[in-house]
């Protein structure tokens, strides 16, 4: 976590008072949070009107598709992309087998890209009944950055709400609600060096999903829970300084993960990078090892001090190749065979150093365990 | 927050490491995940791999009412008592509005109480019918608690799931999950001393409701969601020390409260004293003020510095009387001049000489008011 945020946060910890309270210590709690609200909104681009709080990305996610699906009833398309992120998919999946919804996964090119023409194309295929289109901002495995803004207008023309999961953008690339033309778009703390377990869906005014976690009826009546006062203040003050750093924290770390694909590509030659080559997170570098299992060379990276992931975190320990890459047209083998390092602000050229120091031992061994 | 709470957590926050991720830093994070887990089950008579962590008890009454429901389609009764928290009402009654189900409200008796016999002849009309039963460990407004060691046992004789939402219980009275004969148990953070926006559902063994929040499948695959660890080890310390002090707390605490209450029916002779006057929350003081608007007296009292509430937080600011008042056969005019008192563990006789101090003035003056 960034300081700011862990200081704004354990300031309020010792602290009583719900924000739904409305006695003093509640009122106060209530500026809290809306404070935090319209330094949000306004980092971000949006109203302070249109931050919903969540508990994270994976309930702002689920909040989207779910709640915008049912309150569009009855349409029943569902577009989505075949790389989002388990937390958008997996709502998707269960609407279509439990709520009646028609999932339709908009395919990507070999960089995992979302073309314009595949989403106007589906959509065209019945305009009347789609419920929503989701397309998150960028990848949180192999790092390519969505046309967002062109889908969004495509989606827009046809009065379809187009949401969007911007957990991985905010604070790497430059993220405006409005400017973006999305309807709702998810935020979460622990990516931008807030805390875990807070997140936000900026929503558009005069869009209403229908509530996941129904309740006291607290944020607009859209999502229900005791407002995390501390957690929203770590959230607000990270999100704010995260877009303040971000355009120096870019052009840092685009050159040190240039530097990081170049040296990784000298010491492995046979390595493939994945992901757009050119729109890409800047803090994100993701290869296939032929030959190798993720796995065995994670373990043997890790053991040399060098953390990095197979796929998303969220999915680790299963043993099956990542979606994003086979929906990106890898085999299973080289889906299997794939590490993601990700650059963050606390990076520095030694941590690449030591990647390259460690990292031909690494994949040999790898390479052996992978033959015997 | 007790300060075992905030230091567990704060010594968390400035870590990094997603629990789910196979990298030391992460695999770091999982131990203090499965520690608190082990805490929490231990002090609350579970087993750990009953522990099913949430972003507060919200979430878990609407992943235990929602997902049950779900998971025993085709049934499509929703027993629920008429005094639950809306965070249980309200997704009961959704899934009528919008699922198929049927929900019957259990009456209570004049202090909120529901019968045995109530449950037993609900549950007869159509056994096989019924989905769930969910009935509250105490109430939150008026303290009332509840027979749920039996009316656990009607639902098991029956194979019925019983949930309770034992928010307002934990640190006040002797919770045993194993010996409530509960399947679902709800546990929130900021009740016990914890941190807001973390809570826990106690899911017996084999019993898997449909998940409420879909996405990576960490929790059993029942809750999906980064897994917020600062805000988990928080949350054991609290229930660690909630539960080892709840004794004492209980003896102290009743001994207020009953001072509390003969010393305002003194002060103000007409009261009323709701709830059930024996078996309530030991922190629990909840009366009507005839001739009273609560909202008038609540800020009359603030203005001096007592701190109180009308009805639950989480619905503050909306001028309706409370459906718990109402379902207790109160009629509008008595719930709408009702206010609660809490005690907690900071609570100490002066705050209870202050109260009785302003109180006469206040009410005096809150009955002028609305005579005008």
């Amino acid at each position: 976590m960034l300081p700011e945020a862990i200081e704004a946060m354990t300031e309020q910890l010792a602290r009583v008072g719900n924000p739904s309270s409305l006695h003093t210590a509640g009122r106060r709690m209530r500026r809290v949070v809306e404070e935090a609200r319209e330094t949000i909104a306004d980092a971000l681009g949006a109203r302070p009107s249109e931050v919903v709080f969540t508990s994270g990305g994976t309930e702002a996610d689920n909040l989207a598709i779910k709640g915008l699906y049912w309150a569009r009833a009855p349409k029943r398309r569902i577009l989505i992309s075949s790389v989002e992120h388990h937390a958008g998919l997996d709502p998707a999946h269960w609407l279509a087998e439990s709520q009646g919804a028609r999932v339709e996964l908009l395919e990507v090119d070999e960089h995992g890209r979302v073309h314009p023409e595949t989403l106007r194309a589906a959509i065209a295929r019945d305009p009347d009944d789609v419920a929503l289109v989701s397309v998150m901002w960028a990848n949180n495995e192999v790092g390519t950055v969505q046309p967002v803004h062109v889908l969004a207008a495509i989606a827009r023309h046809h009065g379809i709400p187009f949401h969007t999961d911007a957990v991985q953008a905010i604070g790497q690339l430059p993220v405006s609600f409005t400017g973006s033309g999305a309807d709702a778009l998810t935020v979460t703390g622990h990516k931008v060096g807030g805390p875990m377990g807070v997140g936000a869906l900026l929503l558009a005014r005069g869009l209403t999903p229908v509530p996941v976690q129904h309740g006291g009826g607290q944020e607009r009546d859209v999502r229900s829970g005791t407002l995390d006062a501390p957690a929203v203040a770590g959230l607000a003050a990270a999100v704010r300084v995260a877009v303040k750093e971000q355009e120096a924290l870019n052009l840092r770390l685009s050159r040190l993960r240039d530097e990081l694909i170049t040296r990784v590509r000298d010491a492995v030659p046979d390595v493939v990078l994945n992901g757009d080559p050119r729109d890409r997170l800047p803090g994100n570098a993701h290869f296939s090892f032929p030959g190798c299992e993720g796995d065995a060379l994670l373990m043997l990276l890790d053991a040399k001090g060098v953390e990095c992931s197979t796929g998303s975190a969220c999915s680790a320990g299963v043993a099956q190749p990542s979606h994003v890459l086979l929906a990106m047209g890898a085999d299973a083998a080289a889906a299997r065979g794939s590490l993601r390092f990700s650059l963050g602000h606390t990076s520095t050229r030694e941590d690449v150093d030591r990647l390259i120091e460690v990292l031909p031992g690494a994949v040999e061994r790898a390479r052996r365990a992978g033959l015997s």
